[in-house]
Order: C-alpha cells, then structure tokens, then sequence
C-alpha cells in the first residue's frame, strides 16, 4: 500500500527549542523521518514523502506547499483508496507496529497519538476525508462514523509517542534504537532520570 | 493468573491538584481502579489489589504498607511465578489489551509506561525481582538480561498511559468509556483543544 509521511521542512518541531538549537532539530526531524520510512519499509510498504519543499531522502517525494490537511485530501481524490498517512515524527515506529496499522482489514484504521493527533491512518473508502486540526482522532472517528464505518483502533504505544516536546525525547532514548535515538546520543542529549517522569538534559547541559 | 494491582490508599496523584482537589483526586484514583480491575476481568485473570491500608473494592485486597518494590518482591518470594503486576492508574486499560500482556508466552513480559515506568509486567521466572524506583523499564529490561531472559515487550498505549499530570486527563476523555472517564465528566472537567496537544479545562474552569 501506498503511504504518505507528510514532512514540514519549514518549521522543525519548534517546541523543542528548550533542548535543540534551530539546525539540531531539522538534522533530529530527519533522522525521525529516516526512522519512519526504514519502518515502513520493513513493514513490505512503499512510503512516498509529501513534504512542503525539496528534500533529501531515500523515498519519492511529492512536494506540496499546502497545509497538511488539503494536500492529504489532495492525494485521497486524485489517486482514491486504499492510502494510508503516517506522521514522520514516529522515531519509535518498528515494521512491527507499523505493519499491525496497515495490515489490519478495516475501511478505516486509526492509530491515535498522544493529546489527540492521529499519527495513522488507513483510507479504504473513497468517501472519506481527513481533518488533521485539533483533536483530529476524535473527529476522524467521528467522520468515519458519519459514513456508517466503524473505525479500527491500533493500540500501539509505539505510534502514539510523536515527538514534540524536550519530555518526548526521553522516550526516544529508552525506547528507540533508530537513527534519532543514535542522533540523540551522538549529540548529548542524555536521560535525567527523577522521581516522577524521566526527562532529558540537552546537549550543553541544558535545558 | 494472579494480577497484584498495586494502590496507594494515602496518596492519592498529587500531581492532579492543579485541576483536582484532594477528594476528587481520592474518587478520581478509585475510579481508575475499578477500570483496571474490570479489564483484568474482561481478560479472565484474578486481580489481587495489594494496598497500603484498608479499601472497599470489589476484588481481594493485601494491605502491605512497605514501598511497592519490596511489597511486591515479597509476594513474589512467598507465592512464586507466574505473577502479574498491574498499575492502578490505567483508565485506558481494556480486556483486550490486558490480555496483550498477560497471555503473551514469555518468561518476563514488560508493558512500558510513559516517561520511563514499568505499568504491567509478568513474571514466570523464579529468580526475577521487581524495582519500580526511576527509569524502571530500563532496570527492569536489564535485570532480564542478567538472567539471560530475552523480555518480551507490549506495545499498547492503553496500558502505557497511566495518568499522573493535568494533560493525562485529556486522554481519558479522548479515549475511555470507563469510570474513570464517566467521573471526569461528572465532575465537569472538559477537554481544551488548541494548537498543541489537547488538554483540559478542571471543574471549576480552571486550571
């Protein structure tokens, strides 16, 4: 099946700024994206880029320079079902978890990520559009169901942990052992490890 | 399977009281634990809540007031394997994926929370010991290997999702449709869905 990996190449993870440096995070963005297509790769997939200028990768890429949500639509009229979108900032995806979001005979999968993103998605109806504001997995649930399709959910950590925050990178660096987590290291980000929640400290000692 | 829920009658998620005061906090936390042991029941194992004091819960309850680690290495050293830990704090937690965990064949069988914490694990080796303290999925995958285990890995969000911190709460409204769920509603707490990861307002407007 084909699968988009949408890539802002114009604004990499801005929230990370506490702990990265602007060009830390567009190399630590790649190498997420790396992660992505190696997973979807294993998983027997074929990923196709849709990013928002050129880019350097081993994948097709179609660039698009409208906002996520119309280019993807874009995509569902021109070439229909099936279609399957995953985030590019998944850097704990595996061909694993990758394969059990594609892999699953559904018209519509969802594999929701944390404060309700959808980081997958699987189209197999021609109908159906994707919204990615807000608390898209609740309204894609929602339009799946407008279409009398019952939505399957994947239960996978792995494609929930979208990376965003400093918090976020710890779960790289526990769980992770692609080219972000090697990166992560490479750079010095290390485990800060507390009470509650395990944090980083950035590559200058930081944050 | 004997499943120890782990539940601490004297503090009950400190960390909510931006948004919760300290009786809800006490109602919310037994609210998640209803819907721990009703997943553990979908799944057909036996829950074994081992409490720091007395509690009025529909399952058998082990009060033992020493810390976690040693109150569940001590049952571990008195009854033996197979046994199964179990957080209290999981109001995701469905049957489905409580049997991902306790009926995948392997003699450590680790369900990683988020931000470094071990939410479910089995034990079918004699020699294995439990310590929850820090990064304790990390501790718990070597003390594996130490005994020349390859520990199994559970990859579910609904059982990586324990709820510590005001914006845990957004994924129980987002996501269950237990009581833990049905409390936050009753309570008036409400989703807040901005730019970022959704969040949520508390039951007074605030936090």
């Amino acid at each position: 099946m084909r699968v988009l990996v949408p890539f802002d190449a114009t604004d990499s993870k801005s929230r990370l700024s506490p702990v990265l440096a602007a060009d830390e995070r567009r190399d630590f963005a790649a190498a997420m994206l790396e992660d992505v297509l190696d997973a979807i790769d294993a998983a027997g997939h074929d990923a196709d880029v849709l990013a928002t200028g050129p880019l350097d990768v081993d994948a097709p890429v179609t660039v698009n320079d409208r906002p996520l949500t119309a280019a993807v639509n874009h995509v569902l009229a021109e070439a229909g079902p099936p279609l399957a979108v995953l985030v590019a900032d998944l850097p704990l995806a595996t061909g694993r978890a990758v394969s059990r979001l594609l892999d699953r005979a559904a018209p519509i999968v969802l594999a929701p990520g944390l404060g309700g993103g959808t980081n997958g998605l699987v189209v197999r109806d021609a109908a159906f559009r994707v919204d990615f504001h807000g608390a898209s997995i609740r309204d894609h649930r929602r339009a799946a169901e407008a279409l009398d399709l019952e939505p399957a959910m994947v239960d996978s950590f792995r494609l929930a942990m979208d990376v965003d925050e400093p918090g976020d990178l710890a779960e790289v660096l526990l769980h992770g052992d692609g080219q972000a987590a090697e990166w992560l290291l490479d750079a010095g980000v290390e485990l800060s490890v507390t009470d509650g929640r395990v944090d980083v400290t950035g590559p200058d000692g930081g944050p």
